[in-house]
């Protein structure tokens, strides 16, 4: 048997359970060139909100009776694929189920010498990579720079201020609870955190940025980025990679016209999606591997056990349960 | 005697004839290296609503009691300084005032055979700079672009739009009356225009833009951008010149949050102020005074007559009563 999670509804407001529904079905059979995976890992995202909704954005809305899409690393069960053979480990963008048939050029080989294959969905994944272009590419901290990430503790900002200390800069991470901005300054070298449930943002950023923000990486929008715009210097450089506060707004969310700061300080915003630099990911790949093996990057990870509790790992991120990368482990995998 | 307007108070909201004091007084005597300017046009511009507030932006605030500043063109009368003569005319940054001294070294010449004097504060001056560079350098319209101007009739947008034609760029403006309008299109050479107080601008825009906007040059803010930013395409660049919509806001402007539309179409949006290009002024002054010779870009300019209407001339800015350049003229000048 082979279960699913379908998108029973669209979310209105937080996403909650009743919104999902698992399903049962046959393990289905792979057709030519494709191969039968069983899902090990399955990775949930902030993203997915957006493909929820009943509107295009840079991609196409999930429709109601959709079976959920997912970033899954998994085991080979059976190929007609020549590049696989069953005991692989695959990375595909496949689906919320413990088994999915894809052709074979959808899939990629996960090494598990190089590192945990769990990695391939966060670190060595989407959001590593995503991290790697949004700083380097996009954000673009040098050294002398006082660098602010929001969403610091998740699977993208973790590594964006990781690499933001590789540059040079001095890095201040916004993050939700006390073990969250310990993880960061303790374990991850950051130079100072503010616990935005604790403290007030605004009077936490003129403490830990007495000479003004430079480079801001941005992955929760509202507030918190208002308070940081305000504090912008002279050129400053603003990447703009997600807007998780937002996500969940039933009404069109309102605030502070800003455009005006942009002006004083000649800084620059710019939105970034990490398929645009689908081109250079060996490159990503390759320098993130190294660095995670040196242990010069760190990384956590989130594992919501169990297929059953696809939902409600999804549903935490709203809540900020996790510290880096949240992952569903579906099924057991031994080398 | 010597005449000039004193910032009597802050303006609060909407500025009025009530916040201008004229004084009388003797006219300066200039000193060692100094020039005495004989005011004949001086400038009124919309940055200048800025500079009344109690709040220290990119540059210190005036103070109640302050002579109001500006940009002068006039007649030397008298010189202390080697390079400059009885007759001469000259540029400086000065103040509503019939007669100004200054260092001779803060004041430019300004050939009254290259083009009318006036325009050493319009096309040729600060306006035309600031369009010259914020459209080359910050917006960079490229052939088959879409490329919206707001305040498309005000000093710098009509040169913004003429050089995102000449770019290549398919060019709409959006200003506020059916004069405006068909002066860019009928005589500027505009694609099309949308005026903003006779049409829905997201109508406007989805009919005169059906492929979505490339290029934005924003002069004004708030609604408006709101529009132009829900039909940016991928890759879009904004850039961020003026808000003159909120500068007479008594309370923090509040809008709809558009950072995540720069995610769907990884837009950069940028600020601008002409004094960070200083270095490239001659540049900048010499092409577009040959654009203005061959007849490639075309001004307009609309000329208060005398020094006691400053006030009346400058509150006007606010409610779109200039097409072109807003000047007052102070004094007469005869070649």
């Amino acid at each position: 048997m082979n279960r699913q999670w379908v998108l029973a509804s669209r979310p209105k407001g937080k996403p909650t359970e009743e919104e999902f529904e698992l399903e049962e079905g046959e393990v289905p059979e792979p057709g030519p060139d494709e191969v039968l995976v069983r899902t090990v890992y399955l990775s949930v995202d902030p993203y997915m909100r957006g493909r929820m909704r009943d509107a295009e954005s840079y991609a196409e809305p999930w429709e109601a009776g959709d079976v959920m899409r997912a970033g899954v690393v998994g085991e080979v069960v059976e190929s007609n694929h020549p590049e696989f053979e069953a005991g692989d480990v695959a990375f595909g963008n496949l689906y919320w189920a413990e088994y999915a048939t894809a052709k074979g050029s959808q899939l990629t080989h996960v090494d598990p010498e190089l590192a945990p294959i769990s990695t391939a969905l966060g670190v060595l994944g989407m959001p590593g990579r995503t991290a790697y272009f949004g700083t380097l590419d996009v954000a673009e901290p040098e050294p002398g720079d006082t660098m602010v990430v929001s969403g610091a503790a998740g699977a993208v900002g973790s590594v964006v201020g990781q690499l933001g200390k590789l540059s040079g800069a001095r890095v201040v991470g916004i993050a939700g609870s006390e073990e969250k901005i310990e993880w960061l300054t303790d374990e991850l070298g950051f130079d100072a955190g503010i616990d935005y449930r604790d403290e007030s943002v605004p009077e936490g950023l003129d403490e830990a940025c007495p000479d003004g923000v430079d480079v801001y990486y941005d992955n929760v929008g509202g507030e918190i980025t208002d308070a940081v715009f305000d504090r912008l210097n002279v050129r400053g450089r603003v990447a703009i990679c997600g807007q998780i506060s937002l996500y969940n707004a039933q009404q069109r969310p309102t605030g502070p016209r800003k455009l005006g700061r942009l002006i004083e300080t000649r800084a620059r915003v710019e939105g970034l999606l990490v398929g645009d630099f689908e081109g250079r990911y060996d490159e990503a790949n390759e320098r993130l591997a190294r660095w995670v093996n040196e242990g010069t990057i760190e990384y956590e990870e989130t594992i919501t056990e169990g297929f059953e509790n696809a939902p409600s790992a999804f549903i935490g991120l709203f809540e900020g349960e996790n510290v880096g990368k949240q992952l569903v482990e579906v099924g057991e995998y031994e080398r």
